[in-house]
């Protein structure tokens, strides 16, 4: 049977729905179904002049097409002008489609950006997709950003600085480890066991001490018990060496204690292809790793790289999962 | 009259006297000095099989030759194995170079590396050579790692991850700025004013106060009155967008605000090239981005592409501050 994956347009003033009327005309290797209101896919298509013919949801959709879960927005989409009036349907979009992947009717996930504080100015308490899918489904993720080039998985993700140290548990590094290799073993389709790098919190990985004790007291004691399973761990590292290109080339991964320890390098080294994976989920899930660009929606000037790299990868990802 | 530098090539039983006899093939536009002893040059010279001759401090060298402030070691260079006896060796010539330039008598410092373990084995409290130069100058000193393509400043250094965000102060970040602003107006012979990038403490450099308030209530204020001055900065700017290559061809710096937040990017975007310059000093000072290489000494393979970089860096921030 051919992978079907679910596609969310995210939010429909941005470029979500002109970028995925683009991911159409080329669709990856797998069937879309996209959850949106027909009228802002139309309308996006129009704004493009590009062909675009929407089927019901159960049918296998060729270049140009999109299988199409209704969901109906409160108000017409303005590009470039968020409505809260269509935070509702936005959100049930995420959950439907969630849904649908944890009940095994699609293989997978793929997600535009969504305008945070619309959904929060539509009255729904929301943090993030990520956040969303995760307490759906029941289970603790792992966030992985990945580029041609590098893949980088977070300890913690969106805390103010001063609350990082803290977030730095045993059982967190532990835990987040745990999922990281068993997604890389299972959906990236390595040679197991999958290499990970491990970053220090402190600069230095806390030079024995003398830069913190968060390597001593709770990150190494982590990893001497992971590796004592099996885990094929490096480090930890201090994180301005361990990027190295010579270096980055014996991991298949590296996990960054928090966001501005490992993002500037992935984005750095190739933004337009960068995508955002949830690791942990029953389903593959893979994101934009950009926003919703409301200065551009509706011109179609937006560079679709990052959700064609995000539906190609949620595409191989399902497959390599139904085939373990 | 030639611009003259001072060459300390750092830990006596580490890369650095190979690297500094390699230099002397192919010096910088300028006449170089060495402060170390004798010895240990010549035995770096033998293990290479390249010539040296040592002329007195005050000669004019040129290819092949090297200029020499002797410092005598108490015992001979053994490479691989650092001697604490010798540190005292180590940092006298860290000193005595330093003292030359505050006295006028040379133009700059150019530094190879220190292994701080082996001074502090010998009993001499030694944090680092920059910290060693800005206390005998007397001033407050700024860190910035640089490439061909980026500059990197450091608003906070070797501290625990912990203690950043309490060292993040209005007035340390405003007297960064300073010293920041008038090294590049100065001796970088850059248009003014130079255009500085600075990033947020907090991911996302805070999201408006949703990720942390340090953007707000230190970094902010701080920015907005140096721009009053005339300073040209962007910021606070998020760490993970700020470093795309089409926004940094923007800017002529970047100032981090800790370690792992703007070296893992400088470090992955070109390492051998890397230097490390001390701003604030009353000379310039450029010294490798890399350690000792214990393991490497004396066998005539390690890369002096940074010591090089160093030296016509050096070389050219002399001129520029001698032409100012």
């Amino acid at each position: 049977m051919r992978t079907r994956l679910a596609l969310v347009p995210g939010e429909p003033a941005g470029i979500g729905p002109e970028l995925c009327v683009r991911l159409a005309q080329r669709p990856p290797d797998a069937s879309l179904v996209a959850y949106a209101d027909p009228d802002a896919l139309t309308a996006a298509a129009a704004a493009l002049g590009l062909p675009l013919r929407l089927l019901d949801a159960d049918r296998d959709a060729g270049p140009g097409e999109l299988a199409l879960h209704p969901i109906r927005q409160a108000r017409p989409t303005r590009f470039g002008q968020p409505d809260p009036a269509n935070a509702p349907a936005v959100i049930a979009a995420l959950r439907d489609a969630g849904a649908a992947c944890l009940a095994g009717e699609l293989d997978g996930l793929v997600t535009g950006p969504v305008h945070k504080a619309s959904i929060n100015a539509g009255g729904i308490a929301y943090t993030g997709t990520t956040e969303l899918l995760a307490a759906q489904a029941g289970v603790e993720v792992v966030m992985m950003l990945a580029n041609p080039r590098l893949r980088v998985a977070l300890a913690t993700t969106h805390l103010p600085l001063r609350a990082v140290p803290d977030a730095i548990t045993r059982d967190g590094v532990t835990r987040t480890l745990r999922i990281l290799h068993a997604a890389l073993a299972r959906d990236f389709g390595l040679s197991a066991p999958p290499r990970i790098a491990v970053l220090g919190l402190n600069p230095h990985a806390g030079e024995d001490g003398h830069l913190g004790r968060e390597e001593l007291d709770t990150i190494i004691p982590a990893l001497d018990a992971l590796r004592a399973e099996g885990l094929a761990l490096e480090g930890p590292l201090p994180a301005d060496t361990a990027f190295l290109p010579q270096k980055l080339s014996g991991y298949d991964a590296v996990l960054a204690m928090y966001h501005d320890q490992g993002l500037p390098v992935l984005k750095h080294s190739g933004f337009e292809q960068a995508v955002n994976i949830t690791l942990g989920l029953p389903y593959p899930r893979v994101a934009v790793d950009h926003g919703t660009a409301l200065d551009l929606a509706g011109r179609g000037v937006a560079d679709p790289s990052s959700l064609f790299a995000a539906a190609a990868l949620c595409a191989r990802l399902a497959r390599h999962r139904r085939s373990a």
